[in-house]
């Protein structure tokens, strides 16, 4: 078997694994993500040990956002602006490269999760949104096969929504919009807007309405713009699968039946799903972007 | 010069054409749209006469829709939904297939524009959005250099924005949805909000902020979703030139500064333009289609 590198590099950890999408990983491992000198000597401490197993043919990484991806551009490959202290302007290609010495393919952990998703799917597919509802909210684009990248990458988290009346003034918590979708719903939103509620929620508490209507509105945005066949959502949010029918409720409601074959609960039934790929997709979508380079 | 045929497929209007994108049309017509018998009749009138031309290589349909735009689909090349009396059902590739006798390719008359927006751009960019406003709102994209077909096609017209306090209790025109984007920013939207005006605006008319503001809000949802490089703005409501500044500072105060690359007035005065195409975007991008297929 010929054996990939897989990075997905997170805001709180990396995984490093060696292996291939269809085999699985042979050896994997996290590493805490803390400024990028020291990171970065752990993750080539793992790859220099996986070396006993064999060479890799590529690595594949899947990283966090924003980062530049046009090839072309003086940007490509690094980190731009981030709250993350001291990863602002790394070159995260030039450094991994320089560890593993074969090639390094990237896109953001959405993109490759995306990807993942795809290529996990029972049915053949070429058009997929991967959202994740966490810390975050993160969108990745299949359009056609390939990750949307365009001049930079999707960003929907940050798009706009109508406000729900049940949060009353509730002002957001993005510190780029405010009351954006990410600020809004995200998982810091739900729990400052109602902070005595913990995890979990009253059949009755506004939550859920609240809550899926800002996703059906980030869903109806996703099919009025890349037309997916499949919105996999994902993230500690979605965790709460009651919001699973709240959602196609209240985006069938939304879409008012424009869309032709959009405007049954069968179909909703289809389109937005829990993820499928049981392992970490954005490690998965690191493999895939190896092998396809 | 290799000859193509193209039919750009209006409401109101078929046009169709002989040439090609770079040499430009040698005979072209403009055919009343009416049932599909009589205007698909006048069609092969023109196709017709035009052989004596020469040969034609394929056509290129760029088409009103909505209509099914995938190859494996049973309703391939069939308009969808419509208002437009008898053309519901219609298999517009298989009729104009039957006249010409050589291949015919399609994609949506926005979808087609952003082609030719793209084809005659100074300046090498493989992602566009192209949008038209007028009667309604139609979006086409292209991204890294195809058209975004998906499961359907971008229906952006329809998004949701958030409503403008200057618009008041306006309920918005749009038969699916009532207020949202083409219901609160098509012409038609425009001059039912304001029945007095007429076509033109006195400079502290509130229709300024609010069309620009729900522009701008589209433009928003672009950049975050499929990255443009270019968003063209074009139709009836934007000969009103006065809108461009207007909508490049109102997308760029919505932005927040959150996008690299995407946080001054210069980038946006790059970035949302009027159409460059000089001939009718949609014939251009069907000969374009034509001659890629």
């Amino acid at each position: 078997m010929t054996m990939f590198g897989a990075v997905e590099a997170g805001g709180t950890k990396f995984v490093c694994a060696v292996g291939s999408a269809s085999g699985g990983s042979l050896r994997t491992t996290a590493i805490p993500t803390r400024d990028p000198d020291t990171t970065f000597a752990d993750i080539a401490g793992f790859f220099r040990q996986a070396g006993e197993l064999g060479p890799l043919a590529g690595v594949g990484l899947a990283s966090f956002g924003p980062i530049g991806l046009d090839p072309a551009a003086p940007t490509y490959g690094h980190i731009l602006a981030t709250t993350k202290p001291g990863w602002e302007g790394t070159n995260m290609v030039a450094r991994l490269r320089d560890l593993v010495d074969v090639p390094v393919a990237l896109d953001t952990d959405v993109n490759a999760a995306a990807l993942a998703e795809v290529e996990r799917s029972a049915e053949a597919i070429r058009n997929l949104a991967y959202v994740t509802i966490g810390t975050g909210i993160g969108v990745g684009l299949v359009v056609d096969g390939r990750t949307v990248k365009g001049f930079g990458h999707p960003e929907v988290g940050h798009a706009l929504v109508r406000r729900h009346p049940a949060h009353g003034d509730f002002p957001g918590t993005c510190r780029f919009h405010g009351d954006c979708l990410e600020g809004l719903a995200a998982g810091p939103a739900v729990a400052a807007a109602w902070p005595s509620s913990g995890q979990s929620f009253a059949p009755d508490h506004p939550f859920w309405a609240v809550e899926s209507d800002y996703i059906a509105q980030l869903c109806m945005t996703l099919i009025l713009t890349s037309s997916p066949e499949r919105i996999v959502l994902g993230g500690g949010v979605m965790q709460q699968e009651a919001l699973f029918p709240l959602i196609r409720a209240r985006t069938l409601e939304l879409l008012g039946g424009y869309v032709h074959g959009r405007s049954d609960m069968e179909t909703m039934e289809r389109l937005i799903v829990p993820p499928v790929c049981n392992e970490p997709p954005g490690l998965v979508g690191a493999y895939l972007l190896a092998e396809h380079q």
